[in-house]
């Protein structure tokens, strides 16, 4: 039965070898251990057959999405092995959609664009646009805890998933298909962010949405960084809750949505399937320029579903395209003798304006350090009532002479290390994989990590799946 | 040190013998199995010295909020002893109010009112109303997931939860105060629900509010109940995220507002500190009136916070003492010869109305068979956009000759039945206590049950813990 959907060549066993950053080991040619089977089943038999043969033979298994992982997550451990990838790329339907509670019943291996593809018929949308859209899939926005575009309120995937059925090497879980429950501990919340190591997830009903259809949007300038953020915090603790929220510091506003470098830039975007949003970007725009926005009416944009928006959209349009294509470039920065990378995270209002000039001086340092010199940037990717989600992007010039690996690796963990100590949690919604372990360990209490273990004990008793992510045996 | 804060005067005994079902049993006189010791720990040091003890002699610890749990869930077990309830009513301290992110360091033992009146000299409020607001605690609305009196949107105590502290047998688990975090499954998500099984919590860091100044509120009525939970069902989809919103069907909107019995009632109602609501509530009404609600334009009601309402608050105003004082009059049904009682659930659009014909059925005929009749009336407590919370409540009149607590018993059972079958949880907000344990372990994936109870053992190896809510060893 396995040869049907198992596979050995080498283009399987390479390409699935990496996340995101193939690109980064392929220019140099690494690849310690490449996985020895790729599996695709088509359908939760031929899944459950690939998981039992590994149980049987003590293989690892790495489940793996659509391989857009920037954490090491879907690498294979250098120190274990066999090592089956179990890729879901061909359960990849969308099974059944219920109009009347705007839910869908998902496979996981579904990427973002086909998701949304099979879903526009019937007039909705999961509108979950993480900045891997198009590269990664349903499950694997599960497994990791995927932040959306959506920058306020309900954004991470944690929210939208009403239900989860996955394979263990015990056998199936799988939750009520609720919209709320008081009933113990979230059973989906002990398995959301579990990246791989409790299970295989095979399918989950997702809240969905109607297609917008009114939408009104607006591009704040402001003369500072902090006068731009602290009005992002006034807009969010107004609860407005707009759909897309973006502040850019002044570096960042320069470089993607055109800006001269003196101003901060604050992207407001309101959207509803139901009503206008004129009122809504009103009032955001109001709390904005009290304090000190600078927008002209010619800048505040309603469209009202009769397809004549009554302004522009503005830099926020560019900024949209370039923030879901993945904007920086830094895909391509291996090859182009760049020393690049991005880390998020979050960290509430009151220790907020101390961490951002903290994580910048250690990033500056090590930058400085590494590459002679560097530059760094930031902008908030979400934003709550009680902090926000910063996300920083860095750049240097590759010495020569040195390894560009190691280079990498050397700013991020001085980043890594100032984010901790200054309070921050490792990962806002990039996931924990193999990279950001140690300091996982860190942030996590002692006695969670003993709980999860124990948890993983219960389902994985041979800790076959994904060894080394989250925990250790 | 134990002697200064342990009782075991019989007063004290008998009291933290039950939850909020107390008088019921007072009234028969029957105390099977009451705490040996109640400890009321004025420090954490007092509370790591009772815990040590009791782990040392393997007594059971139930940790005790304010009471009123009415699912048996701080009921000592019959089978266990010796039994020392720890009473957390003297760690009742706002300890740190952070302005900025909004967000406050709250001691877990602290009652409702108490909390308000901590929070309300600096501006602020929880705004956590649960029915029980006045004798529950914020510790207590952590292990139970809370659902407080937000109709829509963030209402369970789990999204406003920044960071837990709490105590196990094998020590203290304190997480990281953050907005959010992606860094693998949400530490606070595997303990909120608890019910005391994992630990007791000492404090939290909590998301708090400005006070409201801006107000606006209708009260709607439909022709049928129909009507009026499909208005409430296109509000909550058109994601206006009113604070309040109830809806109630005409048996229950001609008991507690006033009507005369052929109409159901939409109580909608928003609040901000921030901005005029007049917006939010015309489109609401708007959409109410189109899905044929009933209010004319003096019965919508706008406060912009000058103190000049400029409509009466109607049948609203009166609904929601009604609600926070507990409503029915049920605390009293044992005395008055009454068999009553309420039970919660939530379940998808899509299967809410058969859901619905299904429960009043098994409820009205199982009220038959135990009272001779009786009759069920139901509202909404909580809506979100892919399904109702509904709230029923019944009554009959006790039939002599038979045991109180058996007819109660069969009618409660011929509900949860109902409930279980037609998809439902057992629980939206009351908790699974040990009344409810035969749903819930059906309602559960069996492979999380395994994993709960090997995290269990990870952080009270002994099971010294509140033993029998939710697990067995």
């Amino acid at each position: 039965m396995l040869t049907g959907f198992c596979r050995q060549d080498t283009w399987e066993r390479a390409y699935h070898s990496y996340g995101y950053d193939r690109t980064d080991h392929a220019v140099f040619g690494r690849y310690p251990n490449p996985p020895d089977v790729v599996a695709h089943p088509r359908s939760e038999a031929e899944l459950e057959a690939v998981l039992e043969w590994c149980a049987d033979k003590g293989h690892c298994v790495i489940p793996y999405g659509g391989g857009s992982s920037v954490v090491e997550g879907v690498t294979p451990p250098e120190d274990r092995g066999p090592i089956v990838t179990v890729a879901l790329d061909q359960l990849d339907q969308v099974l059944e959609i219920d109009g009347v509670s705007r839910a869908a019943r998902i496979q996981a291996g579904v990427f973002g664009p086909h998701l949304e593809d099979q879903l526009r018929p019937a007039g909705f949308t999961l509108r979950h646009f993480p900045q891997s859209f198009s590269g990664s899939t349903l499950g694997g926005w599960i497994a990791t805890r995927s932040g959306g575009h959506y920058g306020t309120n309900q954004t991470h995937i944690d929210d939208f998933v009403e239900s989860v059925r996955m394979l263990t090497p015990r056998g199936w879980w799988e939750t009520r298909c609720l919209p709320a429950s008081g009933a113990g501990p979230d059973p989906n919340r002990w398995v959301i962010g579990s990246e791989g190591a409790l299970s295989v997830i095979s399918e989950a009903w997702m809240r969905i949405q109607a297609r917008p259809r009114f939408r009104a949007g607006a591009s704040v300038q402001f003369t500072s960084w902090e006068a731009g953020y602290e009005a992002s915090r006034q807009i969010a603790q107004a609860k407005l809750w707009p759909a897309n929220f973006r502040s850019l510091d002044p570096e960042l506003a320069a470089g993607s949505a055109g800006l001269t470098g003196a101003h901060s830039l604050l992207i407001i975007g309101f959207e509803s399937s139901e009503m206008s949003q004129r009122w809504n970007i009103d009032q955001a725009v109001a709390i904005a320029r009290a304090s000190g926005g600078i927008v002209d009416d010619s800048g505040i944009s309603v469209d009202d579903g009769d397809g004549k928006a009554s302004s522009g959209a503005g830099a926020s349009g560019a900024w949209r395209q370039a923030f879901i294509s993945g904007g920086t470039g830094i895909g391509a920065a291996a090859g182009l003798g760049l020393v690049a990378g991005t880390f998020e995270t979050a960290i509430t209002w009151d220790r907020w304006p101390s961490f951002d000039a903290a994580v910048r001086t250690a990033t500056v340092d090590a930058l400085r350090e590494v590459c002679g010199s560097g530059s760094v940037n930031c902008r908030f990717s979400h934003v709550y009532t009680d902090g926000p989600a910063p996300y920083y992007t860095y750049l240097g010039a590759f010495r020569n002479g040195a390894d560009h690996l190691e280079q990498q690796r050397a700013v991020k963990q001085a980043a890594s290390e100032a984010i901790m100590k200054a309070g921050g949690t490792i990962t806002h919604h990039h996931a924990v994989g193999r990279l950001h372990r140690p300091w996982y360990d860190h942030e996590r209490p002692e006695l969670f990590a003993g709980a999860l273990r124990a948890a993983k004990r219960s389902v994985d008793p041979d800790g076959i799946l994904n060894p080394g992510v989250l925990i250790d045996p």
